[in-house]
């Protein structure tokens, strides 16, 4: 039996939509009572604590437990996660290691099944997640939805592998989220009624109010890859139920900075309804999702913050099933012994492998778009020394290097990117969406083949090389998560960045843009272990023309 | 292993909202391919089987095995059903004894645990379901949901033992039905705010949009008790994604008629969209309760009808789990053993037992209404007889009598009634909502004992006496079930129905009326087994003024 807790605060019914002093008292986790206080006793608010309703926690390079370790400081008591990366590496065995390690802390992560594993078969991924192994996740009682369908095109046309996993998941009675990038109108609706009822892709109002229409809940989306909360948040003001938060991606370097908590304060500060904004941060995810995550109810688990005020809700605590979890800044979750689970083959290359004997003297190039995940197909002239196409630093035609990492020998992919604009060096990774195979770019063969060999060494990860210097931050679960805690992943991570941005690049998030260069269902030109793809086409394409 | 079943005809797709002819092949029970046909060889058309989303299955008076026998000729495939009857008569056990005769069937029942057993503290039921009994019931898998909460005061006010039962719900994962007549703006936001997702109970469109604006879905209600299929018909034509047809009371006889297809047929032939309408059926409850019943796609358990046509939706077969059910109005679901469960303790009484003496000249006087639950309560003269208050059946003055069924020998409670117009005779009935006690009404002394008399002997029924001739309908299981099938039942229902008829009742149900008589939370003037109660002010009343 632990011992009787009690404060005295101004507590934020959400059911109610009141403020009032109470006396609340809570033991074995839960609350058992709430009385009335008098103000004069009462010091801060008593907010539920904030709810991430879609994220993928390999974003953050974090073990789940690491993870909870750092949002819990911001408010967050709950996530809704999908372990879509780890599944693509290491396929069920790695969405357990989530589930266990997940189980050893008292953040309340819900996790789903992934829906789509490889993303495309145009790729080599560690694992097919197909009808039969999401059904098997789906029937394990602690995976409580199936995760974004990010096929819309088979949704819409009702393709029988796509309609089996959603199937699956109707008949256990566990929601379907959407994944739906501009889909309006008509095509909306048909996506919605095949029995998906949540979005977070939305980036006009306009798109999220016709699938608001069609019954969706729309998740405001606001991480370190896509931001829609501007172009989104007037929904707080006309659609309150419908709206919850999320971050989908949260790198380790902005997870220290802020979370859920920084849109609510955003939000309060434009002047939103603060129960309207309370619900997006936490009792819609909670009502949608069915979570067992409390509400400052007698009987509920004592999941709550304690904050200084409404304005900048400055978290003095934050509880969960009644631990104190984070005060005054400081972690109070456990670090949990980290468990290791891994696909990686690759063995070390040669300069010679990414070499490319000039076939012709023009050559498609990828070009990125800083703070988009499309890039542009475009045309230019090779740069062809010795029979080699290679790089143009000083015409920014740089280096991308994709290589199998399922595999022990596998020819690497190269071509040619536009748009990092560094003048030295090579970056490499392994969290490369959504297969995870090894992507580089960089000027010299010589870099970029020692970043890829930093990577290979460390087993996954992230590499910069510039002559003999070498960084690395080892990623050593699945070649996407540090074991490590969020402050040392992230001042690795903000070190790399800084170096890479000296080196030249004018790119927000080298890594970050790098990663999804491999991802093969967002237009136009990408780059998968097997080749160069033409998203629009939907087919591999030469590099030469 | 099953043999391969195949069927050639136009599927309607919910999902899509197409028709289109398919070969539909199920084995095992579960649909394993739906591939294009020529319309040359179709017959008939396949749409999903209705969901009933709300009833009380007890008010059938039959056994969930047996009610399901019947129900299938309607094409009913499911139910959301709350056992409040039976709580209220045999508590926790009671919901389990419903629980296994379902369990026995291949019929999709969907119990919830019922919220609010007793009514209320003024009269004398057979259990309480306390928040933990509530409780206890929401940690039984088999337990969907949180029936209907019907105490919308104690929601408003937000009392303790509401909210732990509704959050207790919500923190295990599990809708909550809501149950609040005439509840309006931001009484109704209030109420829903607490957690409530459903209700049956709106009688206008204008309290319906109130609602459905919360975030509410509605249950269109067309029973044997409440009829308000016509006032919220239009919602069909603006909202058709958060409308769900119910019954939440379905007498035997009726039930031989038609169920949920009635609503289906009539809805199509006054124009709305047959897509709509089908959802209304089936679709939009099997989503908001996340129901395992099939949709007619792939992977999906076979659970459908085929029918003749989409305009009279003549049921041909109707299929649950792959198994033929009902095949052209002869039901195939076999009829399982009955188990018995009561509580009844009552014993016979005399005359003298329900004897006025007369304290004053003027009397409170119940009114009856035909075919509302409501009651008038008026003042009249008493017709006095050697110091007794008697009957006036000129006067259409009759006697009320409602006994404790609980106790050996409790003094029944005794009033006076206008409205039943009988001229000779009583009838008496253990099924007396919600306590389920025994009510009766009648003309002599003489007759309402041997009426009351009859349903002790029984131990629980429907009786109707005059002088000599006496009726029965026994109801063995709690006083309220028979272990008879729907034929037999819907049968001595109907006998007994036009002998009170032809006695001079001019009621549309009286056997309703009478049952309904003791339900202390309806006004204006009710009588429990423990005297007069009146509703408006919720407390006991003196008989005589």
């Amino acid at each position: 039996m632990e011992k009787l807790q009690t404060i005295t605060a101004n507590r934020v019914d959400l059911l109610t939509r009141t403020i009032a002093p109470v006396t609340m008292s809570f033991v074995d986790g839960r609350i058992t009572s709430i009385r009335p206080a008098t103000a004069i006793e009462c010091t801060g608010y008593l907010i539920p604590g904030f709810v991430d309703a879609h994220i993928h926690i390999e974003s953050s390079m974090l073990l789940p437990s690491q993870f909870a370790r750092a949002a819990v400081l911001h408010g967050t008591v709950a996530t809704v996660s999908d372990p879509h990366e780890i599944a693509n590496v290491c396929g069920i065995a790695g969405v357990e290691l989530m589930l266990r390690d997940a189980a050893k802390t008292n953040f309340k992560f819900y996790f789903g099944a992934p829906a789509c594993v490889p993303a495309t078969p145009f790729e080599t991924a560690g694992a097919v997640l197909d009808v039969a192994a999401v059904t098997r996740l789906l029937d394990d009682p602690r995976i409580g939805y199936l995760s974004e369908m990010m096929n819309f095109p088979g949704v819409l046309t009702r393709e029988p592998d796509v309609m089996a996993k959603i199937n699956a998941a109707r008949l256990r009675g566990k929601p379907i989220d959407g994944h739906a990038p501009g889909l309006r109108g008509e095509a909306a609706a048909r996506y919605i009624a095949a029995g998906i009822s949540t979005d977070h892709e939305c980036t006009t109002r306009e798109e999220a109010l016709d699938k608001i229409a069609a019954g969706c809940q729309i998740a405001i989306r606001e991480g370190s890859a896509a931001r829609n909360y501007a172009a989104l948040e007037s929904l707080l003001g006309d659609h309150p139920a419908a709206i919850m938060f999320c971050s989908d991606d949260k790198h380790p370097d902005e997870l220290l900075l802020g979370h859920i908590n920084q849109l609510a304060v955003r939000a309060i500060a434009n002047g939103y309804d603060l129960m309207d904004v309370l619900r997006a941060c936490s009792l819609n995810a909670i009502r949608h999702y069915r979570l067992a995550v409390g509400l400052l109810q007698v009987g509920d688990p004592a999941d709550f913050l304690w904050v200084e005020d409404l304005t900048t809700l400055t978290i003095r605590e934050t509880y969960i099933n009644g631990q104190c979890v984070a005060r005054l800044g400081k972690s109070l979750l456990p670090e949990i012994p980290p468990e290791i689970l891994n696909q990686f083959a690759a063995t070390r290359l040669a300069e010679t492998d990414i070499q490319i004997p000039a076939k012709s003297k023009r050559l498609r190039i990828m070009e990125v778009i800083d703070g988009q995940l499309i890039t542009r197909s475009t045309m230019g002239a090779a740069r062809i020394v010795d029979d080699f196409a290679v790089t143009d630093p000083g015409g920014d035609l740089l280096k991308l290097v994709v290589v199998n990492r399922y595999l022990p020998q596998a020819q690497p992919a190269v071509a040619f990117v536009r748009g990092f604009g560094i003048a030295a060096g090579a970056i490499a990774s392994s969290v490369a969406h959504d297969s995870h195979n090894i992507v580089a770019v960089g000027v010299s063969d010589h870099d970029l083949i020692s970043a890829i060999n930093a990577v290979i060494d460390d087993q996954g990860g992230l590499s910069l090389a510039l002559n003999h210097e070498i960084k690395t931050l080892p990623l050593p679960v699945a070649g996407l998560m540090s074991t490590e805690s969020c402050q040392t992943v992230g001042a690795a991570y903000a070190a790399l960045d800084q170096r890479i941005k000296q080196l030249g690049c004018s790119l927000r998030a080298p890594y970050m843009t790098l990663s999804f260069l491999s991802l093969l269902v967002i237009p136009s030109l990408k780059l998968s272990d097997q080749g160069l793809f033409d998203v629009d086409k939907f087919e591999f394409v030469d590099l030469f023309v």
